[in-house]
């Protein structure tokens, strides 16, 4: 396994814990201040404070863990992409019952001039699960 | 606009094309052998051989139209990444209603050999329209 895709591997690891944290501003180190995020029935979300003022809510009203089995990484020079496939448990921190999703992220990094390892398109078809 | 930029514009505009017309065996030309295809809540489609199934049952049943709306192209030497806006009509060649989706897909081309774009990985997160 190269570096570089140990790296992705470690900001794929890094997002699941500081979301398992609530550790936003952690997260939002993570992602290019212009990416974009595609979800099935929603407009793009265009840029890290969208993305943030999103993942807040969500945080104030949920713990969010997650895991991960990467299915391919592809790296090529300063970008790579990621196929995915994830499971997140969202457990409401009222009373209330926990909503599992499941599927496929497909994820485009790039890597920074400080040679950082950021996400910069992603594509998420996670469904709940019956 | 890059020459690459360019010819992967065409494959989309082919690929349009040859599905308006029921033309399988030009689509196919179009994606790589082992292209995969992730849709939300179905199991990854691997490999030209599945797709080829599939596209055949739908284009059996329905005439189906599309445009596209490329939103951006990023290419990084043999690979590159295209995100794109897209409405499909499905009309069954049958009476019966047509079919509206529309939605985004992130698309991961590669160049071959000879220089051919094809389609190697794609996410379809398209919707039926209400």
């Amino acid at each position: 396994m190269s570096n570089d895709e140990e790296m992705i591997r470690e900001v794929i690891a890094n997002w699941m814990s500081a979301t398992a944290r609530g550790d936003v501003s952690q997260i939002l180190k993570l992602m290019d201040e212009d990416a974009v995020f595609l979800v099935a029935g929603q407009p793009p979300m265009r840029g890290r404070a969208a993305f943030a003022l999103g993942l807040e809510k969500a945080l104030s009203q949920f713990q969010i863990k997650s895991t991960s089995e990467v299915e391919e990484i592809k790296v090529n020079g300063d970008w790579a992409y990621c196929w995915n496939n994830l499971k997140v448990t969202m457990t409401p921190k009222s009373p209330g019952t926990a909503i599992r999703r499941s599927g496929y992220t497909l994820t485009i990094f790039r890597k920074d001039e400080e040679g950082n390892w950021l996400l910069f398109r992603d594509a998420n078809l996670l469904t709940v699960d019956a």
